[in-house]
């Protein structure tokens, strides 16, 4: 398999979601990063397109998918620099509106010079982005870690683009695109939801939410993608773990 | 006064404290930060410097006050944009080590390449940066907003740079370096700490913290800097702020 290419995860109709790959070099130290494209009626919109660095390979690999001028819509789960820093120059190789929380609004001016009208700034409960004949749902997921972040879920594929939630942290090398043995895979992701993750109320209200959606699969921004009966497991996992201010109070005994 | 160039906040022996001011044009929409620079025994550490594009303006304010061969540390408080995408270029023109917590450290190569070997990564408890004769303290300030956080203390003025904590969202083009009217300007600071800051055990950890401190000037990231009494004022106002995860609730009358 060509990880630099990706491939599709779903495809029906006129409606198709692609993983966009990787990069083969990783010795640059960045945390390894997954794009996403969702087209439908031969609109695209990117999740997440990454950082400055990034933006050759992926460019390239979305157009294969579809022109650049078919780009309609990016959305970003946060502000986030493997997330967003790109956003100039995708910004200027498409007429794609971007979608982000008002709060980051005036801080993602500070990657490069970004023209305000560009950006539909988004509220706390989200709501949906169009794009064709379906509707994309934005899932609060506040505190997880940033403070103002959505996952994504296109009811069309079931696909839940969940942003920094399912991260795992990979050893240089070691990368793969889907878990198979999740108990293994617990432990890339163990030590990222512990110490990032806001608590353990803010997890509860992302989970909530998600417990009433039928997802096929669930793909993090960072790490490998859970299908199927992976998916309600990643549930109960995070569900029971501890993080951020409670896993500090559990650390000092409190 | 002339808020482009900056100016002396502290200065005694070899040892003073510089606010490095701020762009005169806004109307990028990009929010309004803050620079520091400490210098001390001819040697200096910057603050988070910021973004790209207030880059070769802080360059040059920073250059009259010290040679860039003289900067030995660039603290970095989180991940933001506004905070570090300018790391390339700053590692670019000093020989400066960079200072981040280490959830960090795979993240910021995503603004640029970055040589790993530049950066000290900082464990939660924070510990302490030396520069000349002076041992600054980092004081832990996770979740506020960044899920890996710190302030950072000098002992000798006395300054606490606090990071986003503090930050007031300025109308644009009515900006001020200080704090005169405290009721007046926590109306500018409200929904930022509201929203961002992560909860209100996550705030009562560093006002813990601070209690303990003898601070002299309260200089935030964004908005402006707080004097002698205003500190408590802040801390107090602060405390009972509900925030977060709390604001969440509160808000939805749970």
């Amino acid at each position: 398999m060509d990880t630099t290419r990706g491939y599709v995860l779903f495809e029906e109709d006129d409606h198709k979601v692609i993983w966009l790959g990787w990069d083969e070099d990783v010795s640059s130290g960045a945390i390894q990063t997954n794009q996403y494209l969702i087209v439908n009626s031969g609109k695209g919109i990117l999740l997440d397109p990454g950082g400055v660095h990034l933006f050759s390979r992926v460019v390239s690999v979305v157009s294969r998918f579809i022109s650049l001028d078919d780009v309609e819509s990016i959305f970003f789960s946060h502000q986030d620099p493997d997330v967003s820093s790109g956003i100039a120059l995708w910004l200027g190789v498409t007429n794609a509106q971007v979608y982000i929380h008002d709060i980051w609004r005036r801080f993602v001016p500070h990657f490069g010079l970004v023209d305000q009208s560009r950006i539909t700034p988004l509220n706390d409960d989200g709501g949906t982005i169009a794009l064709g004949s379906v509707s994309l749902q934005l899932v609060p997921a506040h505190f997880l870690h940033s403070a103002a972040n959505f996952s994504l879920y296109d009811p069309r594929s079931r696909i839940l683009f969940s942003g920094d939630i399912g991260t795992a942290v990979f050893p240089e090398g070691k990368e793969y695109p889907e878990v198979d043995d999740f108990d293994t895979h617990t432990r890339l992701m163990k030590s990222f939801h512990q110490r990032a993750m806001g608590s353990n109320r803010a997890a509860a209200r992302w989970l909530e939410t998600c417990s009433r959606l039928d997802v096929s699969i669930l793909a993090p921004q960072h790490g490998a993608m859970m299908r199927g009966e992976l998916v309600k497991k990643f549930y109960d996992w995070f569900g029971n773990l501890n993080c951020g201010i409670d896993f500090f109070q559990s650390r000092a005994g409190v």
